[in-house]
């Protein structure tokens, strides 16, 4: 199930310049399924990224936060695992990150420091080293096929995913046509804070390391960090965005700062990447049959804003009626009077769902009719704009409904 | 469904002198349903209660607020009608709330602040007030009839609630016996924060309103405060703790302090009826099938054992683990992890369930066998205990796990 969402279009994938794709089925955990990703990445290309706050965080990402510390952002290869996460396994699953580089990197002939893990999967299980490092060759030699290996890329990623995410853009800045390519998962354990694993986006322009670091921050704060399906934070999300310096810029200088002509365009692009592959991610929420929405405008401050969409979309009462298309639109206002605003005036507080004036004044709104609230909640896509009245502050979080198939989903999910 | 929950045994439930328990089917939601209840109290009998801190909170405990003060703890009645929560609806709302009380009052013959209003049921609908009004002559009617039927009272007040909640005790001091006969209900929209709609709790002896509201603040932050159903704090939340004064105490004078000879053991009846209570409504949780108990130890404050215990409590991947029986227990840590401890060090956090050493130093502990916590995830009850190895502070949580009945519980609620 997943709410609007298709697989994509291989031609609308577009091959980036400076790298190469290659992907196995190592048997980690299921036999038959492709389950190994290697992206290689030409000399000269730089990596930014940012990881979950969880505080078990999983053991690649310890190691990918010291390879990019070490090689200040050079990158050469990343190599993906997916059916078991390698968290929570103490120092030996540190040591089988670090292996696994160490493996690669002596395979391609590249500092370790300059290759990246990550896993996702199953949490608090050893990691099947010997399998994934059997699967490797099979992986390079796969990537000696090309860059436009997106579509398997994104299916060698999957774990509960029902569809594999992907997605391409094309900027022209003054003469220069760029690509960006990038790839996403997750279903379940969805509530990044800092990024949601595993997310890469690569880019064929050519990029200093500390524009990528501030350009990481600022678009995963607008998309990744912007979407929940269960209120879970990963221990391994990971967003990756990669430079491959394979094209000079419009200029012929490095892209450096937000002042370079090509930077808006770029910038631009990776977010509208970033947005589209993250609202996939919550299309693809592990038994999603809606795409919700939520704006809350004219907050004190963000985190009052932030406060008050999460406390709706974490609402499994909310998420339910959702799923059921009834408007038992009091959960909403429930959820707001909840959210921790110790002098909200309820008063102030408006609610729309679409363009339907749910609630005004603490209570319905004389207009309000039953009807115009279930039509809308019948849509896949709805959107619930709450109005606080309390300053110039907004955000926009996006989440799913809560079916009967997510609790199917994650009792059955290690079977 | 109900984890280990039984109807309560009419013969164990004890009358409790200077009241008076009447209830009516008033039709309010449902024709034929038991949906209204009064009590009665004597002269003389005081009450002290917490109420939701939802911003939304509904008008009800407004009026309930507002004639506690005016009152200065002296009650005559209290009336509950279900179906109906009377929440989200603004001054209209406000108003019928408060000409409840004023109808009841009038044909009471007592002053209008000393009469307690309170309803659970649907948010954001009008309270049919005229159907209300038309149940209280048959509930005044069966008020008539004595003090000891508690079990209709807890059937009276129940919503999604599979089973009616009721206990009661008898404490002896200094050659006196007191008795305290509770209620409560609710099983979704549950994460009190400050007392559960609806929990009463009555007793026969004599408590100064000071001792009352003392009383009452402690013994919900150790009952209906720690328990946790869906994490959605209701609009209507109340636990109101009634002295009928109808026994003088063993030296005579009004029971004004602990110190007093009676307050201990007293304090102590009335915390476990409390916790009884309280865990009654999680054990009927919306579709629970499990009853789980969460111990944080070695914290170095409340707050954060609070943090780490709810964010377990609520993250529907622990929840729907436990409804599989599965040991799938990664997802806890990962629940640890993201509980917003910022400077936990993952190699002091033990993870027991049971008396299974599930993990210890960021990992699994060296002796843990799945059978072993395939063989506790199969029970009923289950005590996750988590050490952080940070300070002396500790908290338990009450929760319920996470089914496929919750969601078809909540996705047909209105219908």
């Amino acid at each position: 199930m997943a709410a609007g969402l298709q697989a994509p279009n291989p031609e609308d994938l577009l091959a980036v310049e400076g790298m190469r794709i290659g992907t196995a089925r190592a048997g980690i955990r299921k036999p038959g399924k492709r389950d190994l990703l290697v992206l290689q990445f030409d000399p000269g290309s730089v990596a930014s990224a940012v990881f979950t706050r969880n505080r078990f965080c999983a053991a690649p990402v310890h190691v990918c936060r010291k390879h990019l510390s070490e090689s200040q952002g050079l990158i050469r290869a990343l190599v993906v695992n997916t059916g078991n996460a390698n968290a929570g396994t103490g120092q030996a699953g540190l040591m089988l990150a670090q292996e696994t580089c160490d493996h690669l990197a002596s395979m391609l002939q590249v500092p370790a420091s300059q290759v990246l893990p990550f896993s996702t999967g199953v949490i608090h299980e050893p990691l099947p080293f010997d399998r994934l490092i059997a699967g490797l060759p099979e992986a390079l030699q796969a990537a000696e096929l090309g860059s436009d290996g997106w579509l398997q890329a994104a299916e060698a990623i999957m774990t509960t995913d029902s569809l594999p995410k992907a997605a391409s853009m094309a900027v022209e800045c003054g003469g220069k046509r760029y690509h960006l390519s990038g790839i996403s998962k997750g279903a379940g354990m969805i509530r990044p804070n800092m990024g949601t694993m595993l997310a890469v986006i690569v880019c064929d322009a050519t990029i200093s390391p500390g524009l990528l670091d501030c350009w990481v921050k600022d678009i995963s704060e607008q998309s990744f960090n912007r979407i929940t399906v269960d209120g879970d934070t990963s221990t391994n999300d990971s967003f990756l965005l990669v430079s491959t310096a394979a094209k000079s810029s419009s200029t012929g200088s490095v892209i450096d700062t937000d002042e370079h002509p090509d930077a808006a365009p770029l910038k631009q692009a990776v977010l509208q990447l970033a947005q589209r592959l993250a609202q996939a991610i919550v299309r693809d929420g592990e038994g999603a049959t809606k795409f919700i929405t939520i704006k809350v405008e004219q907050a004190a401050s963000q985190t009052e804003a932030s406060q008050v969409a999460y406390a709706i979309a974490h609402s499994p009462l909310v998420k339910t009626a959702f799923f059921a298309s009834d408007p038992n639109l009091g959960r909403i206002l429930c959820a707001v009077g909840y959210a921790g605003i110790d002098d909200l005036d309820v008063q102030k507080v408006d609610l729309f769902l679409d363009d339907v004036h749910v609630a005004s004044q603490g209570g319905r709104h004389p207009d309000y009719q039953e009807e115009a609230g279930q039509r809308v909640m019948k849509q896949q896509d709805i959107t619930v704009r709450v109005i606080l009245g309390r300053g110039l502050e907004e955000t926009t979080v996006w989440t799913c409904d809560f079916s009967h198939d997510y609790v199917s989903i994650n009792a059955d999910y290690r079977s």
